[in-house]
């Protein structure tokens, strides 16, 4: 379904040996930086509308890969947006022309890249595409606004070029490992790419500069709409939703087998943020079992095989939806029925109070990833893996979006702080995803996952995880990634 | 939104006072039978199409109620159900050209009444409706049909007047409660009727004249569109889902605070199911409090006031996505995934265990209301009442569909059995309203109403429980039922 090869008339692209094939890839990092205005013809002005995470990630790092080359990155904010203040003190002013309003920035453009928030984004569109340059190449960093046009019935206004760059993590990982680049080239955040419009055929190059520009160390190819499902389904499961879902069950299995708060939240929470994302992220997916004892296979194996038919159940009843346009629609309604009723925080629950006990205690020791929780989690990411597949997902974008974007972006972020934070304080859209459909993987693990795991662990299954053709996949996306500090200060 | 008031040319119709005006109600009864042939004027045969409990039910109902009328009562299965035999032993039988393939009975009827399976009906409504008379008259007992038909783009076939009576209760209880009525009259489920086309005037009395055949000792007026949407997010709140939700999650706060599993289900499930339906249902919803002592309203007041405002959210969310057709949706994309990938079943859990083992005590004792799970469940009853009133339903739409169903016919019936048997066994579209819906409630117990629960009670959400308009239309509903023995073998 998505494509999986693609050419460059700048860059030289790579091919990644895949299982059944192969991938094209640009392999980004600093050196190619001279190539930058060459790849970016015809673009003199890049204007960054939003100054959330990712606009501000992105905008500071264009602007200082593109330091000397007369390329001006501008960013514009709405009427009255509190983030000005921000993108003054770092350096984005109305004085220097490199801050303004949004439609004056646009208006003012060669390239426009959209990081509204979805919701902004849904209402404000049309404003903004009036507002461009005859020639203006659009660009959007996720693929709602394209879900969003096709159920209002609106379009992408013609003659313009539409082009995607979706870094897989979040803003601040966009920005912290871009910065670690300066020491260990070739550090980032991976990212797809994808042409939507292209009516003077220079959309690929433009793309591709935009993602090297922003640090990417693999950049892959895939459609506006495989972005798409393949990114909103992922936070509603193993991205965030499922994470949800994991950790309360785990907490509470934990607790009703009588273990104390803190050891509790230790095979739970803690386990699954901090040891097992970092092996995954280190050594991959069947490191996770092979570095565990005798006994902590058993006990994964009976956890993974109890935890993935439950786990891929829902997994293929929220991409259904994703793709349906059911779930937009669903976002949609919550945005207006927020307005008058504002979401409650779930951070309050006593776990999560724990969880600052335990962040306390963590200088003092090493924590062994626990065997239960590995294997609920390894087999709900693989689900999540498996659905992606059988949907006709390309194995860079299945990686990413099921396993790196986890282990190197999202996981590390929540180690640092907490799961409910997250849920707390992501996107709206994702925050409304994660709370629709983690207590749908919460009930799922607890009513049906917990009780089978004592049953004997399905032999086939677990031939399936050790055989599975994304441990391939995965090593080769690594091998384009320099070893870098996942961790969030 | 919903009308309250309606005319009959037959029968003699009664003003019901309730909050802020008045609504028209027909009081059934046996003594009405007389009435029916008048009534049902120009209507020679009925075909009941579907022998699910609904389809069995009303076809018993009718045929009772009709003896001697000369108006037969014929049941129309489809090719190959296995109803057949079901049907037969209750003397629907081909010889006497009571039972036969659907088509042909639909194409022999006066009055169709469609009460096949949700996914049946949007499957095969065009070669049904092909089938008609040109008089017919199409009977629904759900809206679901206007639903699906307005997401697809159909229609119903014009010249064709269509009605609807709705029972507010399972199948199993509108036959067990008509029994009942040959004893004490009047016994039986309430319904609601809509009129959605009527080309020459008579389907009022129509659909009136169905509603007193099958028992319903109260008949409301409604319109397809209400019944629809306050069916569908009855079912996926405290008519089940939500149940579901709350019986989980009191379960797992009681095993955490250390009781014994025993203790635990009946604190939770078994209390909810028991003594808090059969006092709401012997004497309305104030009661549930009052008849506790005082350190009991202190912990009943702790948690109504925390489970109501994050139940309310939830309402508002399912009515948001049930009114927009997204609900809709979600069932027709299960019904598609199903076929590749049964649902599982979640009786399966611990808890379900133990209820086998306390059913057994029941002769034993008489459990009294546990306090904590009567503020959650009259809490979310509540958050339901309070969104159909702010939506504009009829006062009789909401008690019927927010309390009065659940705990005179379904509550009951998990009383027998148990909440996962009814998740697993009731209707496709209920069943994966509840899958879906269920674990949001809990999830919202769990993480935000029970972290609260011993926070200060909320005086002025307290105070809008007591002076709430719904006990009047609740008592005033109650006159219209004489007392009926609503447990179930």
């Amino acid at each position: 379904m998505t494509p999986t090869t693609y050419t460059s008339r700048v860059f030289t692209l790579e091919s990644l040996d895949v299982p059944g094939g192969t991938e094209t890839v640009l392999r980004g990092g600093r050196n190619l930086f001279p190539l930058l205005p060459d790849a970016f013809a015809g673009i003199r002005r890049i204007g960054v509308i939003g100054w959330g995470p990712q606009g501000r990630a992105q905008a500071l790092n264009l602007r200082d890969s593109l330091a000397g080359t007369g390329i001006t990155v501008a960013v514009g904010l709405r009427p009255g947006s509190r983030s000005a203040a921000d993108a003054r003190a770092e350096g984005f002013t109305e004085e220097s022309g490199t801050l303004g309003d949004w439609l004056a920035v646009t208006a003012d453009s060669d390239l426009v890249i959209l990081l509204i928030a979805d919701s902004a984004l849904a209402a404000h569109h049309r404003e903004l595409f009036a507002a461009l340059k005859p020639d203006a190449v659009i660009g959007l960093s996720h693929g709602f606004l394209l879900g969003h046009l096709r159920e209002s019935g609106g379009e992408f206004p013609a003659g313009h070029a539409v082009i995607a760059v979706c870094p897989k993590g979040m803003g601040d990982s966009v920005r912290r490992l871009y910065v670690q680049g300066a020491e260990v080239n070739g550090a980032g955040i991976n990212s797809s790419f994808a042409v939507h419009a292209d009516p003077d055929g220079r959309a690929t190059d433009l793309a591709l500069a935009w993602s090297v520009a922003i640090g990417s160390p693999y950049t892959f190819v895939t459609t506006l709409d495989g972005e798409y499902r393949s990114d909103i389904v992922g936070e509603r499961a193993i991205l965030l939703g499922a994470v949800h879902g994991i950790v309360e069950s785990l907490y509470t299995r934990q607790r009703l087998a009588g273990a104390a708060e803190i050891t509790a939240y230790e095979r739970s929470c803690e386990n699954v943020t901090g040891p097992i994302a970092r092996t995954i992220s280190r050594a991959g997916l069947l490191a996770v079992r092979e570095e565990l004892d005798a006994p902590g296979r058993d006990i994964f194996d009976g956890a993974y095989t109890a935890a993935y038919g439950p786990a891929r159940e829902i997994v293929a009843e929220v991409y259904d939806e994703v793709a349906d346009g059911t779930e937009l629609r669903s976002v949609i309604l919550a945005e207006q029925r927020l307005g008058a009723r504002p979401m409650s925080r779930i951070g309050g629950s006593p776990m999560w109070a724990v969880g600052e006990s335990v962040r306390a205690l963590r200088a003092e020791r090493e924590l062994s990833v626990d065997p239960f929780a590995a294997g609920v989690f390894v087999g709900t990411m693989m689900a999540q893996v498996d659905e992606f597949a059988e949907r006709g997902h390309a194995w860079s974008e299945i990686v990413n979006e099921s396993v790196i974007e986890a282990v190197d972006s999202l996981l590390p972020y929540m180690h640092a702080r907490d799961v409910a934070h997250m849920v707390d304080n992501c996107s709206r859209t994702a925050r409304l995803g994660a709370r629709r459909w983690g207590p749908r993987f919460q009930a799922a693990y607890e009513q049906i996952a917990y009780p089978a795991a004592d049953d004997p662990a399905d032999a086939a299954l677990l031939a399936a995880f050790t055989t599975h053709p994304v441990h391939e996949a995965l090593a080769t996306a690594a091998k384009l990634r320099p070893p870098v500090d996942i961790s969030v200060a």
